[in-house]
C-alpha cells in the first residue's frame, strides 16, 4: 500500500500531527499552489479555515481528494457545488469550539448586563460614577442555531438562570423551529447568532428581525458575519431599536479600519476569538489525527458535513 | 400605644416606605443632625449606607434606638463599641444582594477570562487582533466569605464549571477554615474576597497573600476595600505576581481621581455597584418594611447581626 498524501492548506502555526509521522507524506499549499497540488493529494486538511481557498481551486481538472477535513465548525468557506456532488466526505471540528464559545457568549451576556464597558471607560476617565445594572436571572435567550456550538450556549445561559429557547432549521425536542422565530425573538433580552451560514440562513438578521426586537434586547453573533446585515444592524443601533450587540464574526475579515461598525453605538466588537482558548490549535490537530486514523483504518469517519446542508446533522 | 418614630440617615432617593404611612412617625436625619436626633428615635434605619456617622453620633448622650436596619450587607460603617455593647438588635439587608454580586463576580470572571477589557481597547483602535483566551471550565476559585453572597457566588462559578472552594471563619461542611486560605489561594486561578469587614479580615489580603497566589491567578473583591492593602495589590501587579485584579470596593470611596489604582496595570476598577441591579433600591425599602412589621408586632427579627463577629451568622 502506498504511503497515503495529506495536503494541508497551511496557515501558521503548522499543526502538529504527532503519531502521524512516517505513515503519511505531508505535502503543503498555500492560497495560490492549491489548485496545482489538489489533484495528488488523498486527503485535504484546510488547516487554513479563514482560506476561500479550496471553494475556488475544487472545481478545476484532475481527481480530487476523497476526504477534506475542516479545522472550524463552519464549512461555508469550503463548500461549493462540484464539492457537494462529488463523493468526497467533508469533515469539521465539531465539538472543540462548543464550551470556548458557550463561556464567550456568557461573558458578552454578562458584561452588556453588568454595563462593564462604560464601566472601562469612565475607569479610562478617572470618574467615579455610580450605575444600577442588571440582573441576567430571570431574563430570556433566543439561541438561534441547535447544534452543538447553539446546545452548549443554551446550557451555560441556563445555568445563569436566563430562560433559553433554542431554535434551529427543524422542530424537535428542546428545539423550535423557524416559524416560532419572530415570536420568540420579539420577546427576548438576547438573541444569539450561533447558525450555520447556508442559503437559508444567510442574511438572516435584517432590518425587520431588528424591528421585531425589543428596544431593551441585545444581539450577538458568534457564527458567521453573513448571518447579519451589517448595515441594518448598525441602523437598529443607531435607532436605537435594540439596546445593545456584540459580534465576533463579519461579512468582512479582518473588519477593515474605517468600517463604520468599530464606532457603532452599543457595539462590542472582537475579532473572531469567541472559539479560540489556550491550546485550541493542538485541539484541532489532536482532532484531526484521530479522524486519520479512523480513515487510515478503513473505520467510519465522524463528523461528516451533510453537504447539502452545509453542517453536521445531529440529534 | 404611642406612634413609633422612625429615623432615617438619608440618601437620594428616599426610601419608598409605602404601607408604613401613617404607622410610624418618619423623622430624617443627614450626617450633621444624627447625634441630635438620635435620642428621639425608636427606630434607626440606615438608608445612606456609604456613611459613618451612626458609628460616630452613637457613643453620645441620652437614650438610643432600640433597633438599627442597615440597608447594606455589611455592618462596619455603623458599628463601634458602644453599639456592640448595648441591647439595641441591628438588622441589615442580608439576601437582597446575593444573586446581583454573583452575576457580577461571573461577569469579572468571564471578563478577564476572555480577555475583554483589551479587545474593548483595540476596538477603540480599530485594532484587529486576534488572540486566544482562557477556557473558565476546570478551573479553580477559592471564595472568601461564607455567607448568602460568598455561596451565591461559589454557586454561580460551580455553574460555570470551575471548581469553587469556599473559606470562612468557622470550619463546617462545604466550608474551609482560616488554617486551609494559603493553600487554596496558591492553587487558584479566581480568588475572590466577598467577607464582611472585621478586626479578623481587615487587610486580610496583604503582600504576602499575593505573593502566595500564582502567576496566573487573578483577585476581585466584592467585599469591603479594607480587606485589601491596596499598595500592595498595586505592587503585586506592577511586579506580575498575578495576572490581573478587578476591585469594586475600595478603602476610600469614591476612589479619589489621582489614585493610582486607576491605572494600575490589569486592574478593573468599578464604583461599588456589584450589587445594585434595577430595582434593588425599592427591594430593600421592601426588605425594611417586612421587617418593620415583625418589630410592630412583637415578632422576632430576621437578619439580626451578631454584633461581636459583625455579621449574621448563618449556616
Amino acid at each position: 500500500m502506498t504511503t497515503p498524501t495529506l495536503l494541508v492548506l497551511d496557515a501558521e502555526p503548522l499543526p502538529r500531527l504527532g503519531r502521524l509521522t512516517g505513515r503519511v507524506r505531508v505535502e503543503h499549499a498555500d492560497e495560490s499552489s492549491l489548485a496545482e497540488r489538489l489533484p495528488h493529494a488523498d486527503v485535504l486538511l484546510v488547516w487554513d479555515f479563514t482560506s476561500h481557498a479550496v471553494r475556488e481551486a475544487w472545481p478545476g481538472d484532475g481527481p480530487r481528494p476523497r476526504w477534506v477535513h475542516t479545522a472550524s465548525a463552519g464549512v461555508d468557506h469550503l463548500m461549493c457545488p462540484e464539492l457537494a456532488a462529488c463523493d468526497t466526505v467533508v469533515t469539521n471540528a465539531r465539538g472543540v469550539f462548543d464550551q470556548p464559545i458557550a463561556e464567550y457568549v456568557a461573558a458578552l451576556v454578562l458584561a452588556m448586563a453588568k454595563d462593564l464597558p462604560r464601566t472601562l471607560e469612565l475607569q479610562r476617565e478617572q470618574t467615579w460614577r455610580h450605575r444600577e445594572s442588571q440582573k441576567v436571572a430571570g431574563s430570556r435567550a433566543c439561541v438561534v442555531g441547535s447544534g452543538p456550538i447553539g446546545r452548549a450556549i443554551a446550557t451555560t445561559l441556563e445555568a445563569l438562570g436566563i430562560t433559553t429557547a433554542l431554535v434551529g432549521r427543524t422542530p424537535r425536542t428542546g428545539v423550535h423551529g423557524p416559524d416560532d422565530l419572530d415570536r420568540l425573538i420579539s420577546r427576548a433580552d438576547w438573541v444569539i447568532a450561533a447558525a450555520p451560514l447556508t442559503e437559508r440562513t444567510h442574511g438572516m438578521f435584517d432590518a425587520r428581525r431588528f424591528g421585531v426586537m425589543q428596544p431593551s434586547a441585545r444581539f450577538i453573533n458568534v457564527g458567521r458575519g453573513q448571518l447579519v446585515v451589517e448595515d441594518a444592524l448598525a441602523e437598529a443601533l443607531a435607532r436605537r431599536w435594540i439596546a445593545g450587540a456584540a459580534l465576533d464574526v463579519f461579512e468582512t475579515e479582518p473588519l477593515p479600519p474605517g468600517s463604520p461598525l468599530w464606532r457603532a453605538p452599543g457595539l462590542i466588537v472582537s475579532p473572531h476569538m469567541s472559539g479560540d482558548t489556550a491550546g485550541w490549535r493542538d485541539e484541532l490537530a489532536a482532532q484531526f489525527v484521530e479522524l486519520y486514523e479512523r480513515w487510515e483504518a478503513g473505520r467510519p469517519l465522524v463528523n461528516v458535513v451533510d453537504k447539502q446542508r452545509g453542517y453536521v446533522p445531529g440529534h
